[in-house]
Protein backbone atom coordinates (compact mmCIF):
# COMPACT_ATOMS: atom_id res chain seq x y z
CA UNK A 1 0.00 0.00 0.00
CA UNK A 2 0.96 3.48 0.24
CA UNK A 3 0.83 6.61 2.38
CA UNK A 4 -0.83 10.06 1.74
CA UNK A 5 -0.28 13.61 2.99
CA UNK A 6 -2.23 16.57 2.34
CA UNK A 7 -2.67 20.24 2.58
CA UNK A 8 -4.85 23.04 2.65
CA UNK A 9 -4.51 26.37 4.12
CA UNK A 10 -5.73 29.96 4.23
CA UNK A 11 -2.33 31.51 3.41
CA UNK A 12 0.55 29.83 1.10
CA UNK A 13 2.09 27.85 3.12
CA UNK A 14 5.04 25.85 3.05
CA UNK A 15 5.24 21.81 3.99
CA UNK A 16 9.07 21.88 4.18
CA UNK A 17 8.81 20.15 7.79
CA UNK A 18 5.87 17.39 7.44
CA UNK A 19 7.21 16.17 4.09
CA UNK A 20 10.74 15.46 5.91
CA UNK A 21 8.91 13.32 8.13
CA UNK A 22 6.83 11.70 5.67
CA UNK A 23 9.41 11.26 2.95
CA UNK A 24 11.44 9.50 5.66
CA UNK A 25 8.65 6.31 5.62
CA UNK A 26 9.96 6.69 1.99
CA UNK A 27 12.38 3.90 2.74
CA UNK A 28 13.81 4.59 5.85
CA UNK A 29 10.97 4.29 8.80
CA UNK A 30 9.08 2.55 6.61
CA UNK A 31 9.15 -0.05 3.06
CA UNK A 32 7.10 2.82 0.92
CA UNK A 33 10.46 2.92 -1.46
CA UNK A 34 8.91 2.63 -5.04
CA UNK A 35 8.25 6.12 -5.68
CA UNK A 36 6.93 9.08 -4.47
CA UNK A 37 5.50 12.00 -5.52
CA UNK A 38 4.29 16.14 -4.36
CA UNK A 39 1.55 18.12 -6.14
CA UNK A 40 1.90 22.06 -5.13
CA UNK A 41 -0.54 24.85 -6.12
CA UNK A 42 0.11 27.95 -6.98
CA UNK A 43 -2.36 29.74 -7.82
CA UNK A 44 -3.96 28.20 -10.80
CA UNK A 45 -0.81 26.41 -11.80
CA UNK A 46 0.33 22.96 -10.27
CA UNK A 47 4.24 22.24 -9.68
CA UNK A 48 4.34 18.57 -9.65
CA UNK A 49 7.18 16.14 -8.52
CA UNK A 50 7.19 12.59 -8.93
CA UNK A 51 10.11 10.28 -9.10
CA UNK A 52 9.93 6.43 -9.38
CA UNK A 53 13.16 6.42 -6.99
CA UNK A 54 12.71 6.01 -3.07
CA UNK A 55 11.89 9.44 -1.63
CA UNK A 56 14.83 8.86 0.91
CA UNK A 57 17.57 8.69 -2.14
CA UNK A 58 15.60 10.63 -4.68
CA UNK A 59 17.37 14.28 -5.85
CA UNK A 60 13.82 15.59 -6.12
CA UNK A 61 12.96 14.93 -2.66
CA UNK A 62 15.76 16.71 -1.46
CA UNK A 63 15.39 19.58 -2.77
CA UNK A 64 11.38 20.03 -1.73
CA UNK A 65 13.09 19.96 1.95
CA UNK A 66 15.23 22.60 1.35
CA UNK A 67 13.14 24.69 -1.09
CA UNK A 68 10.13 26.47 0.67
CA UNK A 69 7.62 26.34 -1.89
CA UNK A 70 4.64 27.82 -0.31
CA UNK A 71 1.40 26.39 -1.60
CA UNK A 72 -2.38 26.63 -0.23
CA UNK A 73 -2.87 23.23 -1.36
CA UNK A 74 -0.46 20.30 -1.39
CA UNK A 75 -1.36 16.65 -2.10
CA UNK A 76 2.18 13.94 -1.54
CA UNK A 77 2.14 10.18 -1.87
CA UNK A 78 4.81 7.98 -1.02
CA UNK A 79 4.41 4.43 -2.86
CA UNK A 80 4.62 0.79 -2.07
CA UNK A 81 3.77 -0.52 -5.27
CA UNK A 82 0.61 -3.28 -5.15
CA UNK A 83 -0.54 -2.67 -8.64
CA UNK A 84 1.60 -1.51 -12.11
CA UNK A 85 5.54 -1.84 -11.64
CA UNK A 86 7.92 0.76 -10.47
CA UNK A 87 7.59 3.67 -13.33
CA UNK A 88 7.28 7.68 -13.29
CA UNK A 89 3.68 6.85 -14.99
CA UNK A 90 2.70 4.73 -12.26
CA UNK A 91 3.62 7.15 -9.55
CA UNK A 92 1.02 9.68 -7.68
CA UNK A 93 0.00 12.66 -7.59
CA UNK A 94 -1.87 12.47 -11.05
CA UNK A 95 -2.72 15.64 -12.88
CA UNK A 96 -5.68 16.25 -15.50
CA UNK A 97 -7.67 19.27 -16.81
CA UNK A 98 -11.04 19.72 -16.36
CA UNK A 99 -13.26 22.59 -16.24
CA UNK A 100 -10.42 24.79 -16.68
CA UNK A 101 -8.67 24.14 -13.84
CA UNK A 102 -5.48 21.18 -12.96
CA UNK A 103 -7.33 18.65 -10.74
CA UNK A 104 -4.80 16.51 -8.62
CA UNK A 105 -5.15 13.11 -7.25
CA UNK A 106 -3.43 10.40 -5.02
CA UNK A 107 -4.52 7.10 -3.21
CA UNK A 108 -3.83 4.79 -0.91
CA UNK A 109 -5.67 1.10 -1.48
CA UNK A 110 -5.89 -1.45 -3.63
CA UNK A 111 -9.29 -2.17 -5.90
CA UNK A 112 -10.13 -5.62 -6.78
CA UNK A 113 -12.65 -6.22 -9.78
CA UNK A 114 -12.50 -2.69 -10.54
CA UNK A 115 -12.80 -2.55 -14.90
CA UNK A 116 -14.89 0.55 -15.19
CA UNK A 117 -16.01 1.47 -18.87
CA UNK A 118 -14.34 4.89 -19.59
CA UNK A 119 -15.55 6.77 -22.71
CA UNK A 120 -15.36 9.76 -21.89
CA UNK A 121 -11.64 11.99 -22.40
CA UNK A 122 -10.07 10.68 -19.42
CA UNK A 123 -7.23 7.81 -19.81
CA UNK A 124 -4.90 6.41 -17.81
CA UNK A 125 -1.25 6.57 -19.19
CA UNK A 126 0.27 4.00 -16.56
CA UNK A 127 -1.27 0.96 -15.16
CA UNK A 128 -2.43 1.72 -11.77
CA UNK A 129 -6.10 0.92 -10.28
CA UNK A 130 -5.51 4.41 -8.97
CA UNK A 131 -4.85 6.57 -12.15
CA UNK A 132 -8.41 4.27 -13.62
CA UNK A 133 -9.82 5.32 -10.85
CA UNK A 134 -9.23 8.87 -11.06
CA UNK A 135 -10.11 8.72 -14.77
CA UNK A 136 -13.52 7.62 -13.76
CA UNK A 137 -14.16 9.61 -11.36
CA UNK A 138 -13.45 12.96 -13.74
CA UNK A 139 -14.82 11.15 -16.47
CA UNK A 140 -18.26 10.91 -14.41
CA UNK A 141 -18.30 14.12 -12.63
CA UNK A 142 -17.64 15.61 -16.27
CA UNK A 143 -21.04 13.66 -17.27
CA UNK A 144 -23.24 14.80 -14.49
CA UNK A 145 -21.97 18.52 -14.54
CA UNK A 146 -21.25 19.06 -18.09
CA UNK A 147 -19.19 22.02 -19.06
CA UNK A 148 -19.27 23.96 -16.67
CA UNK A 149 -17.63 23.22 -12.74
CA UNK A 150 -20.28 22.81 -10.31
CA UNK A 151 -20.03 24.38 -6.76
CA UNK A 152 -18.28 22.62 -4.03
CA UNK A 153 -21.69 21.45 -2.34
CA UNK A 154 -22.95 19.90 -5.89
CA UNK A 155 -19.49 18.59 -6.07
CA UNK A 156 -18.95 17.15 -2.32
CA UNK A 157 -22.22 15.17 -2.70
CA UNK A 158 -21.55 13.97 -6.63
CA UNK A 159 -18.31 12.91 -4.76
CA UNK A 160 -19.70 11.46 -1.95
CA UNK A 161 -21.41 9.01 -4.31
CA UNK A 162 -19.03 8.10 -6.48
CA UNK A 163 -16.16 7.44 -3.85
CA UNK A 164 -18.63 5.28 -1.97
CA UNK A 165 -18.95 3.06 -5.40
CA UNK A 166 -15.09 3.01 -6.17
CA UNK A 167 -14.54 1.63 -2.51
CA UNK A 168 -16.64 -1.20 -2.71
CA UNK A 169 -14.34 -2.57 -4.68
CA UNK A 170 -11.45 -2.58 -2.02
CA UNK A 171 -9.31 -0.37 -0.30
CA UNK A 172 -9.74 3.42 -1.51
CA UNK A 173 -8.83 6.26 0.54
CA UNK A 174 -8.16 9.41 -1.77
CA UNK A 175 -7.30 12.89 -1.76
CA UNK A 176 -8.07 15.07 -4.45
CA UNK A 177 -8.04 19.16 -5.08
CA UNK A 178 -8.89 22.17 -7.84
CA UNK A 179 -6.18 24.42 -6.13
CA UNK A 180 -9.39 25.91 -3.85
CA UNK A 181 -10.84 22.82 -1.88
CA UNK A 182 -9.15 19.89 -0.93
CA UNK A 183 -11.24 16.70 -0.71
CA UNK A 184 -10.28 13.73 1.45
CA UNK A 185 -12.03 10.35 1.02
CA UNK A 186 -11.55 7.86 3.68
CA UNK A 187 -12.32 4.30 3.31
CA UNK A 188 -9.74 2.66 6.31
CA UNK A 189 -7.67 4.97 7.31
CA UNK A 190 -6.92 8.94 7.98
CA UNK A 191 -6.00 11.14 9.76
CA UNK A 192 -6.06 15.04 10.25
CA UNK A 193 -5.44 18.07 12.11
CA UNK A 194 -5.84 21.35 12.38
CA UNK A 195 -2.95 24.20 13.18
CA UNK A 196 -4.33 27.49 14.45
CA UNK A 197 -3.41 29.85 16.69
CA UNK A 198 -2.16 29.61 19.77
CA UNK A 199 0.69 27.67 17.79
CA UNK A 200 2.69 25.50 19.72
CA UNK A 201 5.70 23.30 18.92
CA UNK A 202 5.53 20.07 17.30
CA UNK A 203 7.68 17.09 17.55
CA UNK A 204 7.96 14.66 14.33
CA UNK A 205 7.57 10.95 14.59
CA UNK A 206 9.85 10.05 11.66
CA UNK A 207 12.95 12.49 12.32
CA UNK A 208 14.66 13.71 15.22
CA UNK A 209 12.76 17.22 14.28
CA UNK A 210 10.90 19.70 15.82
CA UNK A 211 9.28 23.22 15.29
CA UNK A 212 7.51 26.20 16.84
CA UNK A 213 5.42 27.28 14.47
CA UNK A 214 4.43 30.17 16.61
CA UNK A 215 7.60 31.68 15.43
CA UNK A 216 6.99 30.80 11.70
CA UNK A 217 3.22 31.98 11.85
CA UNK A 218 0.74 34.87 11.84
CA UNK A 219 -2.30 34.52 14.13
CA UNK A 220 -4.32 34.56 11.64
CA UNK A 221 -3.00 31.58 9.47
CA UNK A 222 -5.02 28.11 9.37
CA UNK A 223 -3.57 24.98 8.21
CA UNK A 224 -5.01 21.55 7.99
CA UNK A 225 -2.95 18.45 7.75
CA UNK A 226 -4.08 15.30 6.36
CA UNK A 227 -2.38 12.20 6.29
CA UNK A 228 -2.34 8.46 6.73
CA UNK A 229 -0.82 8.18 9.76
CA UNK A 230 0.16 10.89 12.21
CA UNK A 231 3.26 12.86 11.37
CA UNK A 232 3.59 14.17 15.48
CA UNK A 233 4.00 12.84 18.40
CA UNK A 234 2.79 15.27 20.63
CA UNK A 235 -0.11 16.99 19.25
CA UNK A 236 -4.15 15.20 18.95
CA UNK A 237 -4.69 13.81 15.68
CA UNK A 238 -8.55 13.21 14.59
CA UNK A 239 -9.11 10.01 12.65
CA UNK A 240 -11.51 9.53 9.71
CA UNK A 241 -15.00 7.12 9.94
CA UNK A 242 -14.47 5.05 7.61
CA UNK A 243 -16.81 5.84 4.96
CA UNK A 244 -16.42 9.52 5.43
CA UNK A 245 -15.52 12.33 3.15
CA UNK A 246 -14.39 15.34 4.12
CA UNK A 247 -13.67 18.97 2.71
CA UNK A 248 -11.24 20.90 3.63
CA UNK A 249 -11.27 24.94 2.37
CA UNK A 250 -9.23 27.78 3.92
CA UNK A 251 -7.39 25.14 6.40
CA UNK A 252 -10.73 23.85 8.01
CA UNK A 253 -13.09 20.98 7.44
CA UNK A 254 -16.67 22.53 6.18
CA UNK A 255 -20.08 21.22 6.19
CA UNK A 256 -21.50 20.99 2.63
CA UNK A 257 -24.53 19.01 3.52
CA UNK A 258 -26.44 22.02 5.49
CA UNK B 1 9.09 36.47 -27.26
CA UNK B 2 10.13 33.12 -25.37
CA UNK B 3 12.96 30.03 -26.74
CA UNK B 4 12.08 26.51 -27.15
CA UNK B 5 14.75 23.79 -26.65
CA UNK B 6 13.50 20.21 -27.93
CA UNK B 7 15.60 17.33 -27.62
CA UNK B 8 14.46 13.80 -29.84
CA UNK B 9 17.21 10.38 -29.17
CA UNK B 10 17.22 7.11 -29.99
CA UNK B 11 18.69 6.38 -26.32
CA UNK B 12 17.92 8.59 -23.07
CA UNK B 13 20.06 11.17 -22.69
CA UNK B 14 21.03 13.70 -20.77
CA UNK B 15 20.12 17.56 -21.39
CA UNK B 16 22.43 18.99 -18.93
CA UNK B 17 25.39 20.65 -21.34
CA UNK B 18 22.36 21.98 -23.63
CA UNK B 19 20.29 23.10 -20.77
CA UNK B 20 23.31 24.87 -18.76
CA UNK B 21 23.74 27.49 -21.87
CA UNK B 22 19.87 27.63 -22.95
CA UNK B 23 18.58 28.18 -19.21
CA UNK B 24 21.20 31.45 -19.26
CA UNK B 25 19.50 33.01 -21.66
CA UNK B 26 16.83 33.29 -19.01
CA UNK B 27 18.09 36.45 -17.72
CA UNK B 28 21.63 36.44 -17.74
CA UNK B 29 22.50 36.71 -21.97
CA UNK B 30 19.19 37.63 -22.80
CA UNK B 31 15.91 38.65 -21.63
CA UNK B 32 13.89 35.65 -20.98
CA UNK B 33 13.04 35.64 -17.45
CA UNK B 34 9.76 35.57 -16.95
CA UNK B 35 9.40 31.94 -16.08
CA UNK B 36 11.18 29.27 -17.50
CA UNK B 37 9.71 24.95 -17.72
CA UNK B 38 11.16 21.76 -18.73
CA UNK B 39 9.50 18.34 -19.57
CA UNK B 40 11.02 14.91 -19.58
CA UNK B 41 9.63 11.97 -20.75
CA UNK B 42 10.48 9.01 -18.98
CA UNK B 43 9.07 5.76 -20.78
CA UNK B 44 5.04 6.72 -20.91
CA UNK B 45 5.47 9.20 -17.99
CA UNK B 46 6.58 12.68 -17.86
CA UNK B 47 8.51 14.80 -15.22
CA UNK B 48 7.19 18.88 -15.83
CA UNK B 49 9.16 21.35 -14.19
CA UNK B 50 7.91 24.96 -14.17
CA UNK B 51 8.62 28.22 -11.93
CA UNK B 52 7.57 31.61 -12.49
CA UNK B 53 11.30 32.56 -11.59
CA UNK B 54 13.74 33.26 -14.05
CA UNK B 55 16.02 30.08 -15.03
CA UNK B 56 19.11 31.82 -13.78
CA UNK B 57 17.81 32.12 -10.36
CA UNK B 58 15.47 29.51 -10.03
CA UNK B 59 16.72 26.91 -7.61
CA UNK B 60 14.63 24.37 -9.58
CA UNK B 61 17.07 24.88 -12.72
CA UNK B 62 20.12 24.52 -10.32
CA UNK B 63 18.48 21.42 -9.44
CA UNK B 64 18.26 20.09 -12.98
CA UNK B 65 22.09 21.77 -14.74
CA UNK B 66 23.07 19.16 -11.65
CA UNK B 67 21.01 16.20 -11.91
CA UNK B 68 21.23 14.12 -15.46
CA UNK B 69 17.72 12.88 -15.93
CA UNK B 70 17.90 11.05 -19.03
CA UNK B 71 15.13 11.12 -21.43
CA UNK B 72 14.40 10.47 -25.32
CA UNK B 73 12.42 13.57 -25.44
CA UNK B 74 12.69 16.97 -23.54
CA UNK B 75 10.85 20.15 -24.27
CA UNK B 76 12.01 23.11 -22.77
CA UNK B 77 10.99 26.92 -22.62
CA UNK B 78 12.21 30.20 -21.30
CA UNK B 79 9.62 33.06 -21.20
CA UNK B 80 9.39 36.76 -22.58
CA UNK B 81 5.57 36.86 -21.29
CA UNK B 82 3.75 38.55 -24.10
CA UNK B 83 0.03 37.84 -23.25
CA UNK B 84 -0.97 36.15 -20.09
CA UNK B 85 0.85 37.71 -16.69
CA UNK B 86 4.00 35.95 -15.03
CA UNK B 87 2.46 32.95 -13.20
CA UNK B 88 2.76 29.20 -12.85
CA UNK B 89 -0.08 28.71 -15.24
CA UNK B 90 1.41 31.12 -17.86
CA UNK B 91 4.88 28.95 -17.77
CA UNK B 92 5.28 26.68 -20.61
CA UNK B 93 6.07 23.53 -21.50
CA UNK B 94 1.98 22.75 -21.18
CA UNK B 95 1.08 18.94 -20.57
CA UNK B 96 -2.42 17.51 -21.43
CA UNK B 97 -3.57 13.51 -21.42
CA UNK B 98 -4.57 12.77 -24.98
CA UNK B 99 -4.94 8.88 -26.34
CA UNK B 100 -3.93 7.79 -23.12
CA UNK B 101 -0.36 9.41 -23.62
CA UNK B 102 0.68 12.72 -22.17
CA UNK B 103 1.22 15.51 -24.82
CA UNK B 104 3.98 18.18 -23.46
CA UNK B 105 3.42 21.48 -25.94
CA UNK B 106 5.78 24.51 -26.23
CA UNK B 107 5.54 27.92 -27.93
CA UNK B 108 7.26 30.39 -29.02
CA UNK B 109 5.62 33.54 -31.04
CA UNK B 110 2.31 35.88 -30.55
CA UNK B 111 -0.72 34.87 -31.57
CA UNK B 112 -3.53 37.83 -32.51
CA UNK B 113 -7.46 37.63 -33.01
CA UNK B 114 -7.05 34.23 -32.24
CA UNK B 115 -10.08 32.99 -30.78
CA UNK B 116 -11.28 29.25 -31.86
CA UNK B 117 -14.24 27.85 -30.36
CA UNK B 118 -13.60 25.05 -27.70
CA UNK B 119 -15.92 22.84 -27.51
CA UNK B 120 -13.94 19.49 -26.42
CA UNK B 121 -12.56 18.46 -23.38
CA UNK B 122 -9.53 20.62 -23.16
CA UNK B 123 -9.76 24.42 -21.77
CA UNK B 124 -6.87 26.90 -20.79
CA UNK B 125 -6.16 27.10 -17.24
CA UNK B 126 -3.77 30.37 -17.68
CA UNK B 127 -4.39 33.12 -19.87
CA UNK B 128 -2.25 32.67 -22.48
CA UNK B 129 -2.22 32.48 -26.22
CA UNK B 130 0.09 29.63 -26.36
CA UNK B 131 -2.00 27.17 -23.91
CA UNK B 132 -5.01 27.89 -25.87
CA UNK B 133 -3.59 27.06 -29.00
CA UNK B 134 -2.38 23.94 -27.44
CA UNK B 135 -6.06 23.02 -26.58
CA UNK B 136 -7.39 23.35 -29.77
CA UNK B 137 -4.68 21.42 -31.43
CA UNK B 138 -5.56 18.44 -29.08
CA UNK B 139 -9.34 19.42 -29.53
CA UNK B 140 -9.43 19.01 -33.06
CA UNK B 141 -6.79 15.79 -33.16
CA UNK B 142 -9.47 14.60 -31.09
CA UNK B 143 -12.29 15.48 -33.34
CA UNK B 144 -10.44 14.36 -36.56
CA UNK B 145 -9.09 10.58 -35.24
CA UNK B 146 -11.92 10.25 -32.13
CA UNK B 147 -10.55 8.09 -29.61
CA UNK B 148 -8.08 5.76 -31.26
CA UNK B 149 -4.37 7.16 -31.31
CA UNK B 150 -3.41 7.69 -35.27
CA UNK B 151 -0.29 6.94 -36.71
CA UNK B 152 2.40 9.17 -37.30
CA UNK B 153 1.54 9.66 -40.31
CA UNK B 154 -1.76 10.47 -40.46
CA UNK B 155 -1.32 12.47 -36.86
CA UNK B 156 1.57 14.76 -39.10
CA UNK B 157 -0.62 15.45 -41.80
CA UNK B 158 -3.15 16.82 -39.77
CA UNK B 159 -0.62 18.42 -37.84
CA UNK B 160 0.62 20.54 -40.88
CA UNK B 161 -3.13 21.64 -41.46
CA UNK B 162 -3.88 22.76 -37.91
CA UNK B 163 -0.39 24.55 -37.51
CA UNK B 164 -0.57 26.54 -40.83
CA UNK B 165 -3.92 27.29 -39.60
CA UNK B 166 -2.77 29.21 -36.62
CA UNK B 167 0.09 30.37 -37.44
CA UNK B 168 -2.10 32.82 -39.90
CA UNK B 169 -2.43 34.59 -36.95
CA UNK B 170 0.95 35.76 -35.85
CA UNK B 171 4.17 33.55 -35.04
CA UNK B 172 3.59 30.11 -34.42
CA UNK B 173 6.60 28.34 -33.33
CA UNK B 174 6.21 25.62 -31.21
CA UNK B 175 7.13 22.03 -30.04
CA UNK B 176 4.84 19.09 -28.97
CA UNK B 177 5.53 15.33 -28.25
CA UNK B 178 4.09 12.70 -26.87
CA UNK B 179 7.19 10.72 -25.45
CA UNK B 180 7.59 8.79 -29.31
CA UNK B 181 8.20 11.55 -31.67
CA UNK B 182 9.05 15.22 -31.30
CA UNK B 183 6.97 17.65 -33.56
CA UNK B 184 8.95 20.88 -34.34
CA UNK B 185 6.59 23.64 -36.20
CA UNK B 186 8.82 26.60 -37.44
CA UNK B 187 6.74 30.37 -38.17
CA UNK B 188 9.82 31.94 -38.57
CA UNK B 189 12.61 30.84 -36.66
CA UNK B 190 14.45 27.27 -35.50
CA UNK B 191 17.60 25.38 -35.98
CA UNK B 192 18.49 21.89 -35.50
CA UNK B 193 21.23 19.60 -35.53
CA UNK B 194 21.94 15.97 -35.31
CA UNK B 195 24.61 14.63 -33.84
CA UNK B 196 26.02 11.16 -34.14
CA UNK B 197 29.35 9.23 -34.34
CA UNK B 198 32.08 10.65 -34.84
CA UNK B 199 31.21 12.57 -32.06
CA UNK B 200 33.11 15.52 -31.62
CA UNK B 201 33.84 18.78 -29.03
CA UNK B 202 31.12 21.14 -28.72
CA UNK B 203 31.55 24.90 -27.12
CA UNK B 204 28.73 26.22 -25.78
CA UNK B 205 27.65 29.95 -27.29
CA UNK B 206 26.08 31.50 -23.73
CA UNK B 207 28.77 29.65 -21.33
CA UNK B 208 32.57 29.02 -21.17
CA UNK B 209 31.71 25.40 -21.79
CA UNK B 210 32.37 22.82 -23.71
CA UNK B 211 32.00 19.07 -23.68
CA UNK B 212 33.09 16.14 -25.93
CA UNK B 213 30.04 14.29 -26.64
CA UNK B 214 32.80 10.95 -27.89
CA UNK B 215 33.67 10.55 -24.10
CA UNK B 216 30.29 9.92 -23.47
CA UNK B 217 28.29 8.37 -25.86
CA UNK B 218 28.11 4.95 -27.91
CA UNK B 219 28.85 5.00 -31.46
CA UNK B 220 25.32 3.81 -32.01
CA UNK B 221 23.42 6.86 -30.03
CA UNK B 222 22.09 9.64 -32.01
CA UNK B 223 20.17 12.53 -30.37
CA UNK B 224 18.39 15.29 -32.35
CA UNK B 225 18.53 19.40 -31.00
CA UNK B 226 15.84 21.43 -32.05
CA UNK B 227 16.20 25.53 -30.85
CA UNK B 228 15.36 29.16 -31.14
CA UNK B 229 19.02 30.47 -31.82
CA UNK B 230 21.81 27.70 -31.74
CA UNK B 231 23.10 27.08 -28.81
CA UNK B 232 26.80 26.24 -29.93
CA UNK B 233 29.88 28.09 -31.53
CA UNK B 234 31.79 25.38 -33.98
CA UNK B 235 28.47 23.29 -34.86
CA UNK B 236 26.82 23.86 -37.93
CA UNK B 237 22.66 24.16 -37.07
CA UNK B 238 20.13 23.88 -39.88
CA UNK B 239 17.62 26.77 -40.04
CA UNK B 240 13.90 25.75 -40.66
CA UNK B 241 12.22 26.94 -43.75
CA UNK B 242 8.81 28.98 -42.69
CA UNK B 243 6.30 27.25 -42.63
CA UNK B 244 8.40 23.91 -42.17
CA UNK B 245 7.11 20.90 -39.90
CA UNK B 246 9.79 18.56 -38.74
CA UNK B 247 8.77 15.38 -36.90
CA UNK B 248 11.86 13.79 -34.99
CA UNK B 249 12.18 9.55 -33.96
CA UNK B 250 14.79 8.00 -32.82
CA UNK B 251 17.44 11.23 -33.00
CA UNK B 252 17.03 12.70 -36.53
CA UNK B 253 14.68 13.98 -38.85
CA UNK B 254 12.05 11.55 -40.50
CA UNK B 255 10.06 11.63 -43.76
CA UNK B 256 6.60 11.02 -43.82
CA UNK B 257 5.12 12.43 -47.08
CA UNK B 258 6.22 9.49 -49.19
Amino acid sequence: MCQLLGMNCNVPTDIVFSFTGFATRGGRTDEHKDGWGIAFFEGAGVRLFVDHQSAVASPVADLIKRYPIKSRNVIAHIRKATQGHIALENCHPFVRELWGRYWVFAHNGDLKNFAPKLHGPFRPVGSTDSELAFCYLLQQLHAQFGDTAPTTKALSHALKTLTEEIAAHGVFNMMLSDGSALYAYCSTKLHYIVRQYPFTQAMLSDEDLSVDFSEVTTPNDRVALIVTEPLTTNETWHAFAPGELKIFFDGAPITTTT
